[in-house]
């Protein structure tokens, strides 16, 4: 059953509900899913709506065009649609730490995600293995300050050749430029090992047990060119004590990071997130 | 600013979203509220929407006859209509345990809840003086296998008297009967002491003792003719290890059962809540 | 069946576990707990332990003498020594906001915790009526720039002459001076409304909305000469979601608010509670 | 830096710790660990002690004759030793679902834990490419009624013959029979994708969908002849709504299968789990 997925968000006024899900049923599109949110602070009107296309009237590929036509240009929407039968391609960068790669290639070759992974990008030679056991080409480019900025050139060239559509920063420890950022935007997703925004930056498990907290976390978020302040799609914590070493938080933490960052990447895939200026909306 | 809550529920068709929204919308009312969802199992569609009256050109009155009139008899439609200067009046139902008491009493002195409580009943004295340092009528109805049945009539007649629209079993330790239960269907609210359905039934700390749970719960349900097992509401849980004492277990509970009991009334204070057969839809 | 509680900490060093039980099984004292960790950072040994005094050979007003002659002196402790049967004494310091004055009255009065609490101090006029409520006296003492110092040494003064042991800060919206802070260490206990070190000082659930975080937190620590940053009690934490306003996030945060102060409260009323440094070791 | 492990436990009587813990501290041992219970219900008393065995003077293959001469007669002591660098050997037995199985081998595979794991066992063929992926020896039994006991045996054999010394049934949808578990008691760890006692038995993701719970559950626990009644070792839980489908519930299952298996096999092999009649005593 092949649906079409519409996430949009503009200006609120009365009768946008009523019109958009008007359009679909009139076209004799079934709605199976609705979901919509009004900011009452900035004003603006959210929605996801996903409706089957058999008997919809309207031929797929002319949906945006009358959609742009009718309603975007009216409101002064912005909307995105997704066909359910095109998955998304997701790049992996990992560095050296395997957690989260064993956890997204696991539900990738159990069939979990409606997802592509053509490749996986590390700025190490460590996690070749792990890529090689699940058949995915590993592309090593080692990285240091000369040369960055050329490594990335090189990196974008081969994600846009993989017809990439999204990255998953899978506890890569490299910072990601701007010129990156600039080519993806709102499609890099990152595991930040703490709570954001408690511990930016560096060795957020040592400045943890440095502050005594009793429970840590991990954030994962969208990347912008501002350093672990894009908007956060998903948050979880686990409980520790004072007996619990860095070490011990280093582990504790790796299972809460790896189903964070999971988490995130689904609903991605999914189509659930709508980020607007700092912040996500997530229809459920 | 006065609003109309409007719950439903009826066989899922399509349009029927599009045509309610409509109905408000045409009518100059401002929907402030949406949130819908489909039962794809039962084939049922569930709505709750909220609208301010202000400008709206239906007389308050009238809404719920023409909503009746042109939608309810299409759709076959379940509904009911709140307004939101309208409060709620929840009779209060204790024994001997007064933290969930002291929670709601709490919450309504500090004017949290949208709500009136016009009396307590128990079936002891113990919590008298309670009722008493919050200003409260209280009323002891002690009950015995033998006088239950006419204790029961009687208090339902001074609930009646005192327009009760809900009732709040906040630790009542005594099953209510049919009686009862048939003019309050889906208006008592208990808070049983266990996470639901484990440990159904009195003593459910010594059990979840004896049984070595790592984690205990509290739920909070609509009471039906069969014990415990009415929609559920809220649940909620918290963590315990071997070294907790059943003593610790019911210090621990203790504060399970206010909060959840607490997020329960609140929900259905809002109109939040739809029960349907054996569960409950819970609008956010 | 009165009991007697000793805390200490000191340099690690092999035998000193074995020495201190073996003092009290010597003398016949019934060990009914103990509790002991060694910070291998800091090389630390820490341990809680508590035995009965009915047929403990020392005389209860010897114990604390003999100790420090025969083992503090010896491996450099730092120990407190306390009776089940003697009541700490706590201040309550509250401004506006009732929710957690109204909490902790609750248990005292339900007698859920071995304290007294003879008086209750406010900036502000607002919660005298709970206070009257419970019976307690009640002593406001507005404070601005001008009178800070000279009402803190009133207050000051006020809580000698009620033999305060230590103070809770139940929501009190002011900033504790550190003369009042040295002339009690590790005894001010306040509740911060947010998951520190997130969103330090005021506003905090603005921030958390500004920042559209998923989870918002509440924090129990003592109170230190550095704002916010002393050591960590008791935190847990609740999920919010984009539909949350700030309001809904103050809402959702009382009860966390209210739960993780109380909880810090009873460990630290249960002798629960070791500050070292900038940190807590927790006993459970 | 190797170390000795004791777990024990006795009728509590008082002394016992100060001569164990001096037993270690005389004969030069540096205990890093010291955990410690008394279960006043039962009277019994549970210990964990670990030491470097560096310095120690008791020859490491003499300790257990020594203790149990010593201390184990005269305290009826029921007690087990480990040595850190004696790595536990560990079967896998799954049947078609991977996710545990990805979970655990992962952890294995980037050398999370202290642990040998010789060899999976399966009732179907289909995960066979999963251990080949990470090239672990895999074993085909098909089970039926007719067939069981003689499988189990030879199933027993292999585990013999590998020397396996505890068992992991990573979602095997098969129940082991009394003959296996008299071999393994205490030894087998199961997962139960259910809030256990809520849902005994097979498919409690219908029965949780069916009961309209607010929340779902994973527990592991030791098997017993008494079917998912055995002592508990770990659980956890994750909210759900009433949007949730059957198969979402499955979903979000198994990440909390997996993470609450994966945490109760690691306590098991650190051997910090010590189970008393139908509980467990869980060191930390």
């Amino acid at each position: 059953m092949t649906t079409a997925k519409l996430l949009l968000h503009c200006p609120d006024r009365p009768g946008i509900l009523a019109e958009v899900t008007d359009f679909i049923t009139v076209n004799k599109g079934n709605i199976i899913y609705l979901d919509q949110y009004v900011d009452h602070v900035e004003n603006i009107f959210f929605m996801r709506i996903e409706w089957e296309l058999k008997e919809f009237l309207v031929p797929r590929e002319k949906i945006e065009d009358y959609f742009r036509t009718l309603y975007a240009q009216k409101y002064a929407m912005d909307f995105r649609l997704y066909f359910s039968d095109v998955k998304p391609r997701m790049a992996l960068f990992v560095s050296k730490m395997s957690h989260c790669l064993f956890d997204i290639l696991a539900r990738y070759t159990a069939g979990e995600w409606n997802v592509e992974i053509p490749l996986i990008i590390s700025n190490h030679p460590d996690l070749e293995q792990v890529a090689r056991r699940f058949d995915i080409p590993f592309h090593c480019f080692p990285i240091n300050k000369e040369n960055k900025a050329e490594q990335e050139r090189a990196e974008l060239e081969l994600l846009a050749q993989n017809k990439v559509s999204f990255i998953v920063l899978a506890r890569y420890m490299q910072v990601i430029s701007d010129q990156m950022i600039q080519v993806y935007p709102n499609k890099i997703i990152n595991i930040h090992h703490s709570f954001l925004p408690a511990f930016v930056g560096a060795k957020p498990y040592h400045a943890a047990f440095e502050r005594g907290v009793k429970i840590i976390g991990a954030t994962s978020h969208y990347v912008t060119t501002d350093l672990d302040a894009g908007p956060i799609i998903e948050q979880d914590v686990v409980r520790i004590s004072h007996k619990d070493s860095v070490e011990d938080l280093v582990n504790k933490g790796k299972d809460l990071e790896k189903i964070v960052l999971s988490r995130a990447v689904q609903k991605h895939i999914d189509r659930k997130v709508l980020a607007y200026k700092n912040k996500t909306v997530i229809f459920n």
